[in-house]
């Protein structure tokens, strides 16, 4: 059993975190998914949900994958810096790293994405280079692999990646079920990715 | 402005809710997400999400959009005829009803789907015939429109659902707009469905 401990933060993107949490849900005898923020209570999202959390001084877990998405409220994340340096010890000890949309922008902070292959929301892909450019973005792909961590593209591509994950550590059975009974058209490429060119 | 209003209760499904509310939240100009619970305070999603909702005592929404997920919860609020008495009431006064997954089944308990075309989550879908004979229950279908009355099939339909209701009262390319913004590969053909075979 591993936790999938998910970080959140006020102005985090809804369907960022919620999509994927859903997918861990799903499969209770592999993953526990905990909700964090940095000072615990509730936090509320882009568009206005509120959400019970832990706050970060209350993690103890062992095995976990540290789950961040994005949103509005990375922007100004990712200049605070006791919250990226608590960021990166949790990264440090994570066994997966996940990120979603700009939340691959705010783990860079990090530094731990420095000469790794990663992505992020195509809309604000400038916004990426800006931030890290030490970092390799890759722009055309639904979610890119890089030893264990994981980035995806833009909102829903967090669930198409979440799904991949799963898949590696699971097998792809395993993950496929679960797009079927969620009725998800799971895209199974990583490298699909329309939007790398429209946006 | 209207208010999309939001029946939430305990073990509902996270994504049946929160992909459509990801995708009304996007237009402010247009829509402001409301969430309510029966008794109102923290509710529990499956899987373990607890947002913060609002009684619906307090409902005094005028032009409303009532939204109702689904999620295990139902199987035991459909019984619920306090509930499902005030859930006739709001659907009465609403300009739009929008369910999504087991939500149409909790719905079809008020009787207004009663002759009326609707679909439903497909792996239960024998549940649907159980629950409300009267109901034309198609099963072939995305998500189905009569009327003011939207349903659709399981979770992820949901948000197809929601762009196509968009669509309705907005036009095409604002919701083609959004799903392209979220990065979501938006099924635009309401009878695209191929796990009504494969459930």
């Amino acid at each position: 059993m591993k936790e999938v401990s998910v970080i959140l933060f006020n102005n985090f993107e809804t369907l960022d975190a919620f999509g994927p949490v859903e997918i861990f849900g799903r499969l209770p005898e592999h993953f526990a998914v905990k909700l964090y923020s940095p000072e615990g209570g509730i936090v509320t999202s882009s568009p206005n949900v509120s959400v019970v959390t832990e706050p970060l001084t209350a993690f103890n877990a062992e095995e976990y994958i540290l789950f961040v998405p994005g949103g509005i409220g990375t922007r100004e994340l990712v200049h605070n810096e006791s919250f990226i340096s608590k960021l990166k010890s949790l990264a440090e000890n994570a066994e997966y790293i996940l990120t979603v949309c700009t939340g691959s922008i705010l783990f860079s902070k990090t530094g731990l994405l420095n000469g790794k292959n990663a992505t992020s929301n195509k809309r604000v892909f400038q916004w990426t280079q800006l931030e890290s450019p030490e970092v390799n973005w890759i722009k055309k792909a639904r979610w890119v692999k890089d030893g264990n961590i994981y980035t995806s593209s833009g909102v829903s591509a967090g669930m198409d990646m979440t799904l991949g994950f799963i898949a590696d550590i699971l097998g792809y059975e395993t993950a496929k079920t679960q797009s079927d009974q969620i009725e998800y058209d799971w895209k199974e490429d990583s490298t699909w990715d329309p939007y790398a060119e429209l946006h």
